[in-house]
């Protein structure tokens, strides 16, 4: 079994969790949550997003977490960025890193971005080359890559384009979202076989929901053909506004638990993430959606 | 990506799932659910066990089950059978197919089966013996594959020897079950492929509960290296009583996504066994644990 020895966990709970979740939580509890995932070893955290608040009334305090977070050195705090005027809010609330926000189905970028494929490429490219003149990094993250709410099967070559047009641009790394979650192991791993002959592996992540259960099996399909960065988000934080039904990302503590029982390196402690899930969802009032978590508390009660 | 273009579901909802469910449901619903199932087009059902019912109140309606059921041409029907007495009972009320249930661990063989492995063995060799003579199939378990609850890691080379001797005494099929739901995939390929070396890899089969949510991950990681028949629970039903927090069997309708979403075939309604799924939780008052599941009621209700 040919699996990286060393995998980056992006965790994406305080951004692609929290947006999703029905209850807005208060910021110092955002502040504490990113800080503690900080403390348990997680490199980059994806930490708000400056995205108009009239759409996102639940990230419009990310200005604020940057500022109070302790921002621990060599850990990234990437905000997302849907144009340059949110880059600009960005940039002067502090972030060093910024992340653009591409679909691969043209019906799924024009409701949720309010812009075809093409033009949504234009808008991050004009932010990368902002961003390269002031030293920012730029992730870029695709979504739909494995069906649509609206076009249902997507194909790996429009989701190639895309990726290629956001490397060109700049992106440091490009994430490959499964937004609702309807893939499976085959069709992800020919997806990311697809992506690599235009964007280099190391450069690939993958973003999978974990709506129809598949997310760690698939992860681990993508994992044998050598992509070694995955976005999680801690305790599955999050959903999909556009999927009834979705869960959140993969869970941080699952995948953790799989990576390390496979040997693989990740620099994260798992029962620090999990404890940081555990206080992420007494705010949010509800069960933490990990079962890795459920286990080790249930252990814990013993 | 080498999986098998067929892969046999094995349904152990009606037995492994419902006798760990806290709440135990009458005997019609049983039958329902066993007929349900297979019309939903499962090959094997487990449907009972006729191990003591001081032990196992819950499976003490077998016998009736049995009899109620429609009995499908082609179906397999096993039952439970801990040792002869269990077996001429099994007999007596029809089975045409039983189970017996060793463990890899020696203390969990002491506590759950109160006799070391190698007696256990023994009984089996007896009941192997009985069956053959009657044109009775039997199918062995092995629980603790991957981790016992209170011996911790299990060596493959042990589980070995506990599958080898299933094997030569006449069990057709040898299934690995990850009882406390540890393993995660490397460590469950690297068992498999130390088994097959005594016991034909067509001969094994994967039985994952989901404790820490690798259950899929697992299978997939089998799959891989051959294994072509996996048991799972419908709607994820089941638990174990020795592992808190436990969750059952991986769930049929997770199982069956990812297989079909992978082109393989598996002869089943993934959509049928889902309404049996929802059928069999409505009557326990719970909601059905499977993601799957849980993501097509949510589209039915849109």
């Amino acid at each position: 079994m040919n699996i990286p020895a060393y995998v980056k966990v992006v965790e994406v709970g305080p951004r692609d969790g929290l947006q999703n979740e029905p209850f807005r939580i208060p910021t110092n509890a955002k502040v504490e949550l990113v800080d503690r995932l900080a403390d348990a070893g997680l490199s980059v955290i994806e930490t708000g997003s400056f995205v108009s608040p009239k759409w996102v009334p639940q990230m419009n305090d990310t200005a604020e977490v940057l500022a109070a977070i302790k921002q621990k050195p060599g850990t990234r705090y990437p905000v997302l960025a849907p144009n340059i005027e949110g880059f600009r809010r960005a940039v002067k609330a502090g972030a060093k890193e910024v992340a653009v926000f591409a679909a691969a189905s043209e019906t799924f970028s024009r409701k949720n971005l309010n812009c075809s494929i093409e033009e949504s490429l234009q808008r991050f490219n004009e932010v990368c080359s902002a961003a390269r003149s002031e030293g920012i990094t730029v992730r870029g993250y695709i979504s739909c890559v494995l069906g649509c709410p609206y076009e249902g099967k997507i194909d790996a070559e429009a989701v190639a384009r895309v990726a290629g047009q956001l490397y060109d641009s700049g992106c440091y790394e490009v994430s490959l979202g499964d937004t609702i979650g309807v893939g499976t192991p085959l069709r992800a791993r020919r997806l990311v076989e697809t992506v690599a002959r235009v964007v280099p592996m190391e450069c690939l992540a993958a973003h999978f929901h974990d709506t129809y259960g598949q997310a760690l099996a698939n992860v681990l399909a993508v994992l044998e053909c050598g992509v070694a960065v995955v976005d999680a988000s801690v305790a599955g934080l999050g959903g999909c506004p556009y999927a009834p039904g979705a869960s959140g990302n993969v869970a941080t503590e699952d995948l953790l638990y799989c990576l390390h029982g496979m040997d693989v390196e990740t620099g994260v402690d798992l029962e620090s993430v999990a404890a940081a899930g555990r206080f992420i969802c007494s705010e949010l009032g509800r069960d933490p959606g990990s079962k890795v978590s459920k286990a080790l508390s249930a252990r814990l009660a013993q």
